[in-house]
């Protein structure tokens, strides 16, 4: 967390004004600069370029919420004054269309993210003024969200359209609870609900604006790419593009909780159990495939060429979240910590200056650089991308980590992750605060006190994960059976809290050897191993070259051991393993009837998080195991 | 071969005319006839269109060869009296420029086949001229390479450039032998030896034309795409586009043999070495990126990713038959014969009407119509293409089949394939006849019968293939011990051979079990089943879906039979294999610590060739086997 805000917020507030040597240059804040009249120029980058001032925006606004700093927030202050004149006079607000093309507002909603970025700047806003209080960024995006609550909606005269990239519906939803305006929360539904209605949208304004496209490849993408193939409520699997696929699925949870409508919630649910039981990578990615950064279909997990964007699996984060405050289910927290853990860790080098886009689960680098079919594979991360979605979208996950670590209705607190900190809760107009003291998961205990101003009676609902074979629980020293308590995943301790109690959980973590659906294809005879919430893999550097020569004996003993000379001090597995000797290769390319020679090789497994933190090597998260005898 | 005759040759003349119901349309003749004036039009296709109806014309001047046909004559005449009709006064023969821009003619090498339809040209020439003994589009050629020869060399004035597609060298060493014609030979060796040469032509062309492209992609190539990254001769390693490649090998060898240039015939060793040892499938196919129909780098063969074209492996065929010419070692020849049984015949469906231009080793055919990285990947063979080069090179090489079979010099008659018919040889002026009856490689026994006019001395040179453990031979009955006249890879029986000698050769054809290098990662842990040339693969249609899970113990017996009642009659290689039981797995996506549940199950593998021959389903060449124990 002190990473975040001490280096990767001031690294990308370097990166959007361009001052980061070898890196991609942004333009992101210059724009603005331009669109604001306070220079000239043309516009530079992404059409959906604004969108990472205002992820950074909104990452200072979490990093300021828990950690306040004068400093941060005069420069936040600063980019906000060039925002709100950048805002034309009737409220619209995007410097692509402003500088470039302002006779064409709205005339390409499937391709020009206009509604993807004001989703992006409403969020900033609101979290920038739950942070400091300070209103001029939220009625620059209430003033943009009326006026395009003037431009869209049901009424004749008005656009039937909806936007390419989702994420504005989420983000109406957080300006509706902020402002109390329910114009915001029937806007977002109204773009949730016009989705994927006959005749299409997208081919309508295609046809109105003379057949053009702004992405040349968008055209042969179909409908599935951005979720408007169905109206929402019919969908079932989870297809197309995943980052869009999650922001919708997340939008939709919030509407249906704010709706109480079930139909919308029940869709969800099962576009949730199609991706998460048919289409996730092990470590928490989604999307398998390059062109188009989208779902392929059922149990297609190619490991070398995943996908597997950061921002997916941020984007699958926030779902789970959302799915937890309507069904306090551990699955969906269980998915959260994966992918939190995981790719989403994966996606930020350890010093929080370099990052990945894709997070495959298998690297053969010179693949990467030779064979074009993996050239979105990378064996490095990068300082910054001229399409810099993720790294910004990291430093906001990472800066609002506490929200996703408890929730609270009336009458219970959830603890759905192990983070140390503290946290104040309100149980329906009561106060409660919480501190957890752990170093979970690299060990495997956490207490939890309770502090109050006066005793009164919650449920403290503690989850136990998913991956848990067993866990001890205690209140105050007294043994709780974890088993008359659970529920859903959750051990539910509903007491009158004293001031001053405490909560003592130790879970039980061994090292687990993870197996694949059969129908993973690309899994089959291969084995990853898992502990806690990380997902280990194998790098070049601790085991050589060729990690696909190495096989994991199926009754090979796993030594979990804590290294506190490797990669600033990891966790890391060890095991006697097997390696095929190439040197003992006496044929050509292919041979007939050949023994092959395996020797024993002690092997080091490194949690997944931690790759590509060395030189460049190959890495692998699938090992071939031994098979049946 | 009479499928080729009665079928391949009369569908293509179909294809070529447009008269195919439903298949991609070729106009390939039509824009002859625009360019002869004999009709109205626009050109329509690839800009090497003129190359199909070539290739065309030399299979029907190969079959006229074996097979005379009045009528397949006639329809041929008419043909050459079109293209004959669209050659330009100055020798000038090319329909796309002719029609579209007749005014770019040879401003860009690097795209536009100028030079590489005129080649297939040639050699289409060479072979109707040799059948037939017509010499009109013999006429036709030789005034287009006159032409030509005027336009590039290294005299002043003259063009420095070569091909983009490599395919001219060759044909104009054929041109040479029937002309006789020394110029024609030496042009070839010029566009050889300036390839590569700095500064860079195609660079210089590209400069000089405003730096326009005709392929857009093609600027992202590279240099290695079409060979043209070095001279010739510095060449090490297989690179780019692998069918220019084979071309350009072939026509190295031929301008090596022809002119005795050593060095020239190393780099051709050198590049056949690194191919074949490090970058060929082992069904015989070539190049494994569809990303520039290319090479990669040494050890990369994705078996679901394959491009392996067909035209690749025919082109592979013909440098083996040309290293064969100069160096009579069974290596060339097994190569040649591993790429005619398995990817050639895998090209052309049984019935000789539809066509595979890509040959994978692993089908998943779900994921070629969803997962866009597979998308070159096809599970059904087609009927044709609108690059249509695949479907004519089948018919040209299986037409001219007779050519590979057999080599001889002055003293030694060499026997490099095992295919029943008879066939004229030339030994130094002598005139030998062999009579070769076999059944092969069904059959594992080949008799072959001298017919000569007068006894005479000469050595027959059998091929004992490197596959074959054991192979018996005898000489009208009496055994010859094999491995006392055998000499790189090829059983010499020099004598005074009689009117009607017999010689018998019996091969052991056992089923092999045939590994990858342990570089291969691919297929780490797996293995291909071989049996005399064919390699063989599963089929969903005999062994149900999900191809990977099943797993070959290390142990199981392999038996061989015949099958006369699958495709036609074909041999089949059955096994007692283990499945996995998908129905027994309990967990969600991914489980911790799941025991799975092998039965086991008969599996039935067939020749690699016949694949695809049924309806659509998985098929698999590399199956997983039993890791060590």
């Amino acid at each position: 967390m002190m990473l975040v805000k001490d280096t990767v917020i001031p690294y990308q507030y370097e990166a959007i004004h361009d001052r980061i040597p070898d890196a991609e240059k942004s333009s992101a804040v210059r724009n603005f600069r331009i669109a604001a009249g306070l220079e000239e120029g043309e516009f530079h980058g992404w059409v959906f370029q604004d969108s990472d001032v205002a992820k950074w925006l909104e990452a200072v606004g979490f990093s300021l919420h828990t950690h306040p700093d004068a400093e941060l927030e005069r420069k936040a202050d600063e980019v906000i004054d060039i925002v709100e004149k950048a805002q034309q006079p009737d409220g619209y607000l995007n410097t692509y269309f402003t500088i470039k093309e302002p006779h064409k507002r709205w005339t390409n909603l499937a391709e020009c993210h206009e509604l993807y970025c004001a989703g992006h700047m409403i969020e900033a806003a609101v979290a920038y003024y739950q942070a400091t209080g300070k209103r001029k960024l939220l009625e620059v995006v209430s003033r943009f969200a009326d006026y395009i609550d003037t431009v869209f909606g049901p009424e004749p005269g008005k656009l039937k359209g909806y936007p390419g990239h989702q994420e504005i519906e989420l983000a109406l939803v957080k300006l509706y609870h902020v402002t109390g305006n329910e114009k915001y929360l029937k806007l977002g539904k109204y773009f949730l609900d016009e989705r994927g209605q006959a005749p299409h949208y997208f081919d309508k304004e295609w046809e109105e604006r003379g057949q053009t496209n702004f992405f040349a490849e968008m055209r042969t993408y179909g409908k599935e790419y951005a979720q408007s193939h169905l109206p929402v409520r019919e969908q079932k699997n989870a297809e197309g593009h995943a980052v869009r696929a999650v922001y919708m699925y997340s939008g939709m949870v919030d509407v249906a909780n704010e709706t109480g409508d079930k139909e919308l919630f029940d869709a969800c649910k099962r576009l949730w159990d199609n991706m998460i039981n048919k289409r996730m990578y092990v470590t928490g990615g989604i999307g398998s495939l390059a062109y188009g950064e989208r779902f392929t279909f059922d149990y297609d997990l190619p490991n070398d060429l995943a996908y597997a964007e950061t921002c997916a699996s941020i984007g699958l984060i926030f779902l789970a979240q959302r799915m937890l405050r309507v069904e306090a289910d551990r699955k969906y927290a269980d998915v959260m910590e994966r992918a939190l853990y995981n790719t989403v860790l994966a996606g930020m080098s350890l010093d929080g200056t370099r990052f990945f886009y894709v997070n495959p689960l298998e690297v053969w680098p010179e693949a990467c650089d030779k064979n074009h079919s993996r050239h979105h594979v990378k064996a490095t991360r990068q300082k910054w991308f001229g399409c810099a979605c993720c790294p910004p979208n990291v430093a906001r996950l990472l800066s609002s980590l506490g929200e996703y670590i408890y929730s609270a209705n009336s009458d219970t607190v959830y603890v759905h992750l192990y983070i140390g900190g503290e946290a104040d809760l309100d149980l329906g107009g009561r106060k409660v605060k919480l501190v957890q003291e752990t170093q979970y998961p690299t060990e495997n205990k956490t207490t939890i006190k309770v502090a109050l101003e006066q005793e009164h009676e919650f449920t403290l609902a503690l989850r136990i994960p998913g991956w848990c074979p067993g866990a001890e629980l205690k209140v105050n020293g007294e043994r709780i059976a974890i088993e008359d308590v659970q529920d859903d995943g959750y051990a539910k301790i509903k007491r009158n809290w004293q001031v001053g109690d405490t909560v003592e959980l130790e879970m039980e973590m061994p090292v687990q050897r993870i197996k694949a659906h059969p129908l993973v294809r690309e899994n089959a005879g291969k084995v990853a191993l898992q502990k806690g919430p990380f997902v280990y893999c194998l790098e070049e550097a601790d085991n050589g070259a060729s990690l696909h020569e190495i096989v994991l004996p199926k009754d090979a003993l796993l030594n979990s051991t804590f290294d506190s000379n490797l990669l600033g001090g990891v966790p890391i597995v060890t095991a006697e393993a097997s390696r095929l000797i190439e040197s003992e290769w006496s044929g050509g390319l292919y041979q007939a009837d050949v023994s092959e020679t395996y020797i024993k090789q002690p092997v080091t497994f490194i949690p997944y998080y931690v790759w590509a933190n060395r030189q460049v090597g190959e890495m692998a998260v699938w090992i071939r195991e031994e098979s049946m005898s």
